[in-house]
């Protein structure tokens, strides 16, 4: 059985799973499924029709899970839209704000203050720093590192796989570091790493690693300016 | 209360919160949430797990909203299909089509005959003309312009932050004037005013404004013809 | 009256209507629906918040279906993740995968071992060989073939119809053989043929036919190096 608080506000036809824990003065919209094991902390607004805490599964064309048995955590004061999927072994830091029709993998951490924007994809492993921002349907790949304050404009791309399904490959996310900021659909290729306050125009495709403090666009993408 | 006509057909497990109107002859599908003050004209057909009303909430890293009460407005003879989320403030004409998994916020406004694809999404304050088509997954980023006939395709991504994030600025998204057609994704730059019967090619990046009925492609997107 | 086995495991709230074929050891997820004429092959898995099975809407802007009413049909021992909608006269062959919040069309096969992405779409009347990836919100637009072996990247886009609506046209999506890597965020027109084995790179934009074993890239995509 799992403890509801009295002061928790549950929608219509809402699912609570066995061993969910959740905090003070939590609401929860209709029809929104809590799966076994979520922990969702003081005054955290979760919206209608969500899932959360899903159980990551195993496909043989897909990736091993290291640890597929722990915990979705979302901390305090952490805002979660309407038609929300997220899974377990997953952590999520105080106010945070998780768009509508976003996704949220198994083993990601996403820091305090960061906004993943409407139906934006965040893949397995990934890291995301503090005051980041990730607009709407942007996609960020498996084994991605946001350091804080980075800016992730609409659409953006990225990729994690070198040979696209065809070798054995070690999968590798881009590294973006501190303040970058991602201009609109721009494409980012695996492994990339961008520097620190670095701007990529929008559109842009990013084959190789770009230095701190440079603006970059174009396909290929190259160095505008240096500041 | 709400008044449900006899003539409204409702699937199972829906929720109709207070203060909703529906007219006759409408149809929700299964497990859709209809929330406070939402407006549903006649003959107006909704798919299943659908949330439609949502208030806007307010986060400190997003924008205010002038005025979060209104109702969401849905008039005479407009589907909306399955798992799309709709906000309040929002108008929504007669025969306009809104596809599944689309997502529309609020003080939108979507005239008569419009379409909205799969997935699509259409952000706050923008204003959609009359027969205006949005292929799936497309991206209406806040505060554009779409006159009639506007044609945008699958994939399309807008942006309307110049210096994302970086700096107080007034949010503006393009304006696409009557009858112009953007190709798949397209990238299109904040405020940037595209023209009357304009075409842009699949994969432009536009970072100026365009006159009217030209033709553009490429990164950045440059005339190929004039007609 | 639909037949559910014993060895079915249903959710809270799913909705089973009529005329719906469940087979042995099938688990479906909370709040999910099974619209009529919905056939389930033995140990396939559904998630929550599901919709399977919808009727094709005719809507005076979009293309009239031949056969609105044939069923949906999913073999044994596939997997469908959540928040997911599937068509009806859609065929999904045996292990596969369907990724959370994906949608599908009507009258599309899937064959055996195939995996949709998360959020991607595939849209009507189109064929999926075997073994195919399609990655996270990847686009599959009407009237695409896709052979064995095909790889398609995370975000790329695809469209069918040259005109944009403008013109009477025999929408015609893209081929891409068997074999073919499409990089993330690509771009590919209307009926362009992508040869057996070709790579397009990420950010690319396909403007015209591309043989066999040949690597492309760039906006418009040309020939890097043959092999």
């Amino acid at each position: 059985m799992s403890h509801i608080p009295l002061s928790a506000k549950l929608g219509s036809n809402t699912v609570i799973e066995n061993d969910v824990s959740i905090g003070e003065n939590v609401v929860i919209g209709h029809n929104t499924v809590i799966l076994q094991g979520t922990k969702i902390g003081d005054n955290v607004t979760i919206g209608c029709n969500c899932v959360l805490g899903i159980k990551p599964s195993i496909n043989k064309r897909m990736r091993k899970i290291s640890n597929s048995t722990r915990q979705l955590v979302i901390e305090a004061n952490t805002r979660i839209g309407h038609v929300v999927s997220i899974y377990s072994g997953t952590q999520i830091g105080k106010h945070v704000f998780i768009g509508d029709h976003a996704s949220i993998r198994e083993n990601v951490t996403i820091e305090e203050g960061s906004v993943v924007g409407r139906a934006a994809i965040v893949e397995l492993n990934s890291k995301i720093g503090k005051f980041c921002t990730i607009q709407t349907l942007a996609y960020v790949t498996g084994d991605t590192i946001l350091e804080d304050n980075v800016f992730i404009g609409p659409c953006v791309s990225m990729s994690n796989d070198k040979y696209m399904g065809a070798e054995e490959y070690s999968l590798k996310g881009p590294h973006i570091k501190k303040g970058a900021k991602i201009g609109n659909n721009a494409s980012l290729l695996p492994a990339v790493i961008i520097g620190v306050n670095t701007i990529v125009g929008a559109g842009s495709v990013v084959t190789k690693n770009i230095g701190d403090n440079v603006v970059v666009a174009g396909v290929p993408a190259k160095e505008l300016t240096s500041s």
